[in-house]
């Protein structure tokens, strides 16, 4: 295979002036440019991605750290960020095996590495350290003081989901927390639901579920556990994909929807449409757009200006609400 | 930050031999580990990956083509081959703006230029061509004749379909296949089901969908097509993402399922647990491991054994027909 050194000799140049034309550091005349153009062509060069990266401290990967994609709202937010990761010159790195501290943590360590130039988190450990001088972007997580935060705007969720209820005449709702020990801020919203259930006179359970698992046996246990606890629940707010686990589980024990039970998904991903909920939308694709465009600017070594980047939700009527 | 000849240094010894030690390359005595091992620790030293990277000529990443992750069968076999991928010291890359012979070139370009040590591709053009000389998986595509293919039997696959859509009495079944450009071995199902089902007096139509394309717009589309072109059809044959949209469509033309319409799913992912589907079930954990497997061999250098790994698939029984 030829080298930049093979390049550099048949274009009668010397191998730094190649560099400078190939990587666009420098000035090159534009009839240097064609004899070199013109000797890649006759030797089929084909640059060494891996010299380059090295050259230039760069792997051009951004590790999106995500548990499951074939859960809807981890599949989609990954689909959104790797479109345009890749728009901007970047590729994803997947990385599933998160939810434990250990393979955050070396998530971290090939951060230092350099196998990647930044990390945008779905989910990350609350007590693994982050601050090792690199592009760091969370979703919904508030790690530290020190990294940026995109969401939907959790706290108007909550409202909306705690209107709807109240507008649908529920006395009992139960929903669906994360585990709090990620420290994410999507639990704004269930905070403010529960408050203003509460303060209506309604009766509010909580149910922690995994977050982001998509096992069918694990949410069907999960859904079962629900109605057998709660049995005269008439209202639920969830994921979609737990939601469709109770509207099975429902169906099993005779209760209609909408009338006897109100489904509210807390996604909005395509789950949603293809099962009629009402839901509340996250703008996901938004979401994913700032992510990668902080994570940019951070790769070129700019600073992010807020901390915080929050994006409003919307509703969507479907059919397991009567308003 | 410290560097190796730091490390070196301090060790008392040559950067070569940290190297050695480093890379499990060669001899290096306990004693001197030892050394080593307390130099790294004082210093702090982190290998720069892409310095070893280059040095071993391997980037351990490597591309799985797989046009749209929130597709459950495109997810699914995502996640499993992501799985096996980690569990062997390797990194998925997500190559998901497939399906144009543009991008598609565009990957093997990044193959050459050793940005990925290979590709596992669950669709790819055939127009490009692959010979490069790199580690190269095919999932269900019959690309050439030097590329390994990992796949389910799709003939024993379109034998239990017909047979399961006679024993439910089904005259006219419609079939999803998939866009024929893509020289899928997938398609080899679409055959055997409609000739055992014509030989058996039924009625067979197909319907072309763009392969795994979840946007939901697209299926009911797609799905009020099927129901206005063929308004008797009494059993649809395709992936659980469409038979979703079906079943919607069904609903509205008050068509019940199972009495007046019996649906079977080609995939067997999670969406068919969790809508009770009649499935042919893909072993997608098996094939993604043989995939994996292959590929490791081939980056070590190894050759493979058959040109086709060929996986049984499974029924499960749901509530989408009769028997």
């Amino acid at each position: 295979m030829a080298s930049i050194k093979d390049v550099a000799k048949l274009a009668g140049v010397s191998p730094s002036t190649v560099s400078l034309m190939l990587n666009n550091t420098g000035y090159v005349s534009a009839e240097t440019r064609e004899k070199i153009a013109s000797a890649i062509q006759t030797l089929d060069y084909t640059p060494n991605e891996l010299a380059r990266n090295l050259s230039k401290n760069r792997s051009n990967l951004v590790g999106v750290i995500a548990p499951d994609v074939t859960h809807p709202y981890c599949g989609t937010i990954v689909k959104y960020i790797d479109l345009y990761l890749s728009s901007r010159g970047y590729k994803t790195m997947l990385c599933s095996a998160s939810s434990s501290r250990s393979t955050d943590l070396e998530y971290i360590n090939m951060l230092k590495r350099q196998t990647m130039d930044g990390i945008i988190a779905t989910m990350f450990h609350p007590d693994v350290p982050i601050d090792v001088g690199k592009p760091f972007v969370s979703i919904d997580g508030d790690l530290n003081g020190h990294i940026p935060v995109v969401m939907s705007n959790h706290r108007q969720e909550g409202e909306i989901a705690a209107s709807l209820f109240l507008k649908n005449g529920c006395r009992h709702v139960v929903h669906l927390t994360s585990n709090k020990t990620w420290r994410t801020l999507a639990l704004q919203r269930n905070e403010i639901l529960a408050e203003t259930l509460r303060q209506n006179g309604a009766l509010v359970d909580v149910i922690e579920l995994n977050n982001h698992i998509a096992e069918s046996s694990y949410l069907d246990k999960m859904a079962q556990l629900l109605f057998d606890q709660y049995p005269d629940v008439d209202g639920i707010f969830g994921s979609e994909l737990f939601l469709c686990h109770c509207q099975n589980e429902a169906k099993m024990r005779g209760k209609r929807i909408p009338e006897d039970l109100k489904l509210i998904a807390c996604d909005g991903t395509f789950l949603s449409d293809l099962n009629h909920f009402t839901a509340i939308v996250q703008p996901l694709k938004a979401i994913a757009k700032k992510s990668v465009d902080l994570m940019v600017d951070l790769t070129k070594g700019k600073q992010f200006e807020q901390r915080v980047y929050e994006f409003n939700v919307s509703v969507q009527k479907g059919e397991t609400t009567i308003v």
